[in-house]
């Protein structure tokens, strides 16, 4: 079965808004072994979206759409997609109950622009969407299966796992793509490969390698594809094997895996408190540590020192420190880490330092200089780092590679 | 002049990762007045991209191509496109001292794998990169501009901005679009448009009016196309004015803005300093805050009390309180507004307990139950919200309205 998406929607292709849905829809589907062979993304234009639909009828047998199904003057796709299959628009009583509902627990009054929310393609089935007022709808036309969702995100995976995924289950019995995924920490692409291309030679033409590298990090994905699920679960196994051979050091953990997630087992497993004293991150490194469900187990809580008097006064990183080296200097975050072990009694603790920039910087410390420490009251690591990014860029890498030293420490 | 995207990779259409670069190519573009009108995203498979640019040559001017110029196995773009512009494959001397170089100053050792990189279509000439080794190509086909550049988000950046928008400016000296766009806070899409589009009336076919919703607010954007910029203007002007009056109290700004940056600007104009404490967005909040640059002229820090103690010892809060209420409770956010605004001297705080899930739900207080407050030491508003999303989508709606309610207080 081939799968393509459609998404429609101006203000994705004009970069107001990222698109997440694509690759919402796709991990859901790599769940079951089905995956989207190409995508679309098209304004809210009748024109657009047909040729759209013209383009992916002819290649696919599933087509997923996002966007377009709210009440107001840009949302189309619904009497498009009723012309394209050649269909009457109906009034849905279905509909209207579920939106009266969902607009009366919110003390929202129904209008007429409600109401028009209520006319769907007469081929339409539809799928309850318990987190807003438009429900999806899946339709057959010429042996080709259509979906369409709205755009809001949370809305559009609640009608996928709820409406979609139970039925494609049912017709797509046989899984025959399989991944295995490694995740490598502390070496490039380029790097990794030289490594291990040479012993894992030539691979089957139903087997691929995919590099996917991040900041610091490179996923390896091994894919099969074949007939017999068995055979290819055990070469998959034999070629992970190999890598895990080649890269001891590297890897971080298998499969949906994550930095704060393999540090968060460690401490864990070694029954160890963590607490984070940021300065320049702003509060990400401790939003990536506790976006792992259950971080209460392992770690107590973090300060944010932005103003230097914060430092002193609740870390208490000496003044005179501060007055000789600097906030972001080697001396502060090793005092940071051990007023934050201190303060939140704590094993261990990771501080950073750094100017993140656009302002801020000297010639001595440019933008992008980045201090970090790691340890517990009786040792401590530092690293110095420059990014040379924007700011937002530069916060987000201080923390993954705060991140990929902790956790080889930890290690 | 046309102008579509071709996103190449895997990795997007499995979902593994969030394609970004749309919408950052679609941002620049649109600074200057261009738009992108549709957008292919295809596996890394030679007939797939050849595909894709069949489908995109025949309906645009201008193809920007990102993905598959590294080094490794799925990385077949420059063949590919080769290929299909009927040239030769050739070794490119400036390449090979680029890559050369970027290596040396890595210290990476130059393998025949990186001088793979160094073969191009004969035609491309090339942009630089100074971010990375794979350098972007320009090139010129049957008409059509075909320009590829690596998937690496902040290189692809670093190559749009320094390379391909200041030959697009060259060529497009007349900018025909132009939007409005205008933030609300506090109210749906269809209730703004139930208010708004009756003293809009119908507007002239070269105006159009788009809603963006997210979590508590909606963008509303205006955009005229037309040969003649003024009219547009002034057209646009008019529109904006009637929305302002319709929707006064809930307008947070024009443009580019967000909530944390006009609560910077409010901060800042009444010389106030903030502080933060949160305990279930465990940083997140303090982030959408120092993401804006400058926060440290009204942001002095704050505290993630994770776990109870932590409440107490740093902010005060008793623990008797938290004992006979618990420390999702009205009664904790209003201590611990108290608390930071004495341990951080500053004006005001944001106080924040929930309950982000999947654990940690009870009958009484069940997963998405979050309590806020906001305000100074003389005076704290509380609110208290159920979210029913997953942990993240908890985290991230919980910020969000945090920073709503504050900057309603605050103005």
């Amino acid at each position: 079965m081939k799968i393509a998406l459609i998404i429609i929607g101006d203000e994705v292709l004009l970069g107001q808004v990222t698109d997440t849905n694509a690759s919402t829809i796709a991990r859901l589907l790599y769940k079951q072994g089905l995956e989207v062979f190409k995508k679309w993304t098209v304004a809210d234009q009748e024109s657009e979206i047909i040729q759209a639909l013209n383009e992916a009828s002819q290649q696919a047998d599933l087509i997923l759409i996002t966007g377009g199904l709210g009440p107001t003057k840009d949302d189309i796709t619904k009497k498009t997609l009723a012309g394209y299959m050649n269909v009457q628009l109906v009034f849905s009583e279905i509909n209207k109950e579920h939106l009266t509902m969902m607009l009366t627990k919110r003390n929202i009054p129904v209008t007429e622009l409600h109401m028009a929310q209520c006319y769907l393609p007469a081929n339409a089935e539809l799928l309850d969407n318990k987190l807003g007022t438009a429900m999806g709808m899946w339709m057959e036309y010429k042996q080709k299966i259509y979906i369409s969702m709205p755009g809001v995100p949370y809305e559009m995976e609640y009608i996928m796992i709820h409406g979609v995924m139970p039925r494609l289950a049912e017709m797509n019995q046989n899984i025959k793509v399989i991944h295995q995924t490694i995740h490598t920490v502390g070496m490039g692409e380029t790097e990794i490969a030289s490594i291990i291309e040479p012993k894992l030679g030539a691979l089957p033409d139903y087997i691929s390698l995919a590099y996917l590298p991040s900041a610091g990090q490179v996923k390896l994905r091994l894919t099969g594809r074949h007939t017999d699920t068995e055979l290819i679960q055990q070469e998959l196994m034999q070629f992970k094997h190999i890598i895990d051979e080649c890269l001891k050091e590297q890897i971080l953990g298998y499969g949906d895996t994550s930095l704060e997630q393999e540090i968060g087992n460690l401490l864990r497993n070694q029954n160890k408190f963590l607490s984070i004293a940021e300065s320049c991150t702003g509060g990400f490194l401790s939003h990536k540590i506790t976006s792992v469900p259950g971080a209460s187990e392992y770690y107590k809580g973090g300060v944010i020192a932005y103003l230097n008097d914060i430092k002193e006064s609740i870390l208490s990183v000496p003044e005179e420190l501060l007055n000789n080296h600097g906030a972001v200097s080697e001396e502060c975050v090793r005092a940071m880490v051990k007023g934050a072990c201190e303060v939140f009694n704590t094993d261990y603790a990771i501080a950073i330092s750094g100017i993140a920039g656009p302002g801020g910087g000297t010639p001595d410390k440019p933008v992008g200089t980045v201090w970090m420490a790691f340890g517990s009251r009786v040792e401590i690591k530092t690293r110095k780092f420059l990014f040379s990014r924007d700011r937002l860029r530069n916060i987000e890498a201080s923390a993954t590679y705060a991140l990929i030293e902790f956790w080889k420490m930890l290690k």
